[in-house]
């Protein structure tokens, strides 16, 4: 078999039997197939796609290229819930400790932020202490004792997928969906668990821009999560602006602890309640949907979920007094207020622009190697659908930089106002199981 | 600018500018854009193709990408054929000197065989002692003398479309008429020649599979041509069965010889002489193709075509008394005659088949580094057209290899025979200006 002829075979429209996919797969994974052919084969399936079965085959030769989780010693489903990235989702933090206050087995394997998205594991490192690596047996025995561990990559999970990512991201090969679902979901089954709750954004924040372009990777998703035995659904979820109100690490891990004390913002207490449900659903825990927000409705009410919260920091080392004592994290020495220059209506707040701006404020990185302030990010006192007054704060810029007065303005442009009335949009757009 | 930016632009559609273009051509030559970006590129130019303009400026990047050759101190216009390739393709070595000998002056940098098509440098270098190396200056002396000289590139001509070029061959982005012209064309412009006729070739043993895309791609090259200053004209030509009969280095230079004598096979015959009147149009020395054609045909006639021949083989250190001798030449060890199993008419002699049974023969090289047997190839009795009856001889098989029957078997399957009666197609079927 020659890696030329595969190529040739894409870009001329055919379809990849399963030993052309695995050899490409194997191949690149150890060297024999240069970065040039991988490309040049990435750009073809950018042009020519691939069917259903292709793109099952590539994700199993992926999840297959390096260590697999085996999750099987827990007792009861492990489910995991993957979110495709925006800004202010911390979710993770809010609703797993829910889920797992319910009984359900949560175990997940998280990633960091990079540009104008921020990453979980970073939220996580925000809370002193807090250790993000545990051994695949400290992780499983966590699981089983409290219902919850997220941690980073131990051992070396589908390094195909890490390699051809990075090659993906320099070759403009990034925007194809069976690449972009094969490399989600190759990850997600090598990480073991038997459920997968997809939360997939769309807007000018996420990765997929549109309601469409994010049902089309959903489905893509679900399919191959059923076709290899997981249970996989997937909510499409609003990105045309941040969710929640806080947008950087320790000012989202203490909306996380308000929202599990019953003081969130609306949109993202809304997003726990329904993914809380499908996720409860998942792990047999409920039967129907109602019933599921329910019981998480309930373990905000009498405080378990934020028990919850806290019993899994302190499992993973970190200091549970920051999580029942929020005003233990660190401001930032700066808190500028980011006032609107006119009346009107929130129409729409530019969420990637947010997300950049928190980063230039210190809460993000621009490469992989920077360094983050945890203080940083920026607070929104407005959403979409609220009424402002001219002269009104919009919003906080917190900072530790100097000279940052370009972000604050355009943290101000981010905020796009009408004279109409706007309609408070719907979090969840879609529900696919 | 960044190379993952011109990718996707051009993935997306966009139209590449000159700066692009320039920047891409030269990170590439020098090593600071690595294989797989290029690789991405050139996927993205077979989806998206290249207008006018970005071809001439791709053409004109590679072309400066290494040395050109200023031919300003001869006398007189330099002129050069390029055929795109084919199977018993000896053009240069008949119609090169008939044009000399008719006062033209052709400077030309030729290549080697490789895989079912010769190379005019093997075809020359079947000759005792021919350089086919010369200095620069030598190179322009002899033009200047006697009016030919053919070499193997010997400055560093055209590095990037040497790089593009092997790394195309390799990811599947060979098929794509702006990265074909542009290929071509950078090397002819920069060898020098002021005016260049081009033999693009169709059938299934050329390139170009179809007329259409032989038209598609010399119509490119023609423009490239004339944006750049120099006279560019093309003819479309017959590859749907071998070019004259002979296939096989020393085969084919005796073919060159009879040629020149007046004793050619009609089609190669006609081709010089097609070919032949353009150039000495595009040299200045007559005005109209009919006038060019009785020259042409006149120094047949008179010997003074093959007369150049020899001088042009002694000038390049070679033995002329094969070119007035030419049974000097070598012949296989076993010379096997073909027989035909049926009566008919030849409908189709597949010269992909041919060239690659040739190879195997000895004929040609499947690397580059294998050595040739010069003796070797095929000599057809047979062409399209013609009545054949069983048992009949269709080609002969020169080879000095043993156990090579399949190839014979091969050879005989190359020839397609029915019983209705089939028209003798025509050489030229096309000309571009």
């Amino acid at each position: 078999m020659r890696m030329v002829d595969i190529i040739e075979k894409k870009r001329d429209g055919g379809t990849l039997t399963k030993e052309e996919i695995h050899f490409f797969v194997k191949g690149y994974s150890d060297g024999t197939i240069p970065d040039y052919q991988a490309s040049a084969l990435c750009m073809a399936i950018v042009f020519r796609g691939m069917d259903e079965i292709e793109t099952a085959e590539l994700t199993d030769a992926m999840m297959h290229s390096g260590d697999t989780i085996d999750l099987s010693s827990v007792d009861g489903v492990v489910i995991d819930k993957h979110s495709t990235g925006g800004v202010g989702d911390k979710t993770s933090l809010a609703l797993g400790p829910l889920v797992a206050a319910c009984g359900a087995k949560l175990g997940k394997m998280s990633g960091r932020g990079l540009g104008h998205t921020g990453g979980t594991l970073d939220k996580m490192e925000s809370i002193p202490g807090m250790k993000i690596f545990l051994s695949e047996k400290e992780f499983i025995d966590q699981i089983n004792k409290i219902g919850i561990s997220i941690i980073g990559q131990t051992k070396e999970i589908d390094p195909a997928d890490k390699k051809l990512y990075a090659l993906r991201d320099v070759t403009g090969t990034v925007p194809a969906i069976p690449l972009i679902a094969s490399s989600i979901m190759s990850k997600k089954l090598a990480a073991g668990s038997q459920a997968i709750l997809l939360d997939v954004k769309f807007g000018d924040g996420a990765f997929m821009k549109t309601l469409d372009s994010a049902r089309e990777l959903a489905n893509e998703m679900v399919k191959i999560g059923k076709r290899m035995g997981r249970d996989t659904r997937a909510v499409l979820t609003d990105m045309d602006q941040p969710l929640g109100l806080a947008v950087g690490n320790s000012l989202e891990v203490k909306e996380a602890i308000a929202t599990l004390k019953g003081e969130g913002p609306e949109d993202f207490n809304e997003l726990c309640l329904s993914c809380g449900s499908i996720l409860l659903q998942q792990a047999k825990i409920v039967y129907d949907l109602e019933e599921g927000r329910k019981m998480i409705q309930k373990a905000i009410d009498d405080g378990s979920g934020l028990r919850k919260l806290a019993e899994f920091v302190k499992a993973q080392g970190g200091d549970p007094n920051y999580i029942l004592h929020p005003e233990l994290f660190p401001l930032a020495k700066h808190i500028v207020p980011i006032y609107s220059e006119r009346s009107g209506y929130i129409r729409h707040i530019d969420s990637l622009s947010i997300g950049l701006s928190s980063m230039k404020l210190g809460g993000g990185r621009e490469k992989i190697s920077d360094a983050i302030d945890y203080d940083a990010g920026i607070l929104l006192c407005k959403k979409v659908g609220h009424r402002v007054e001219k002269g009104e704060i919009l919003c906080y810029a917190h900072t530790n930089k100097e000279g940052v007065e370009s972000v604050f303005q355009q943290i101000k442009d981010s905020f796009h106002i009408q004279n109409e009335k706007v309609e408070i949009p719907p979090i969840v757009h879609d529900y696919l199981h």
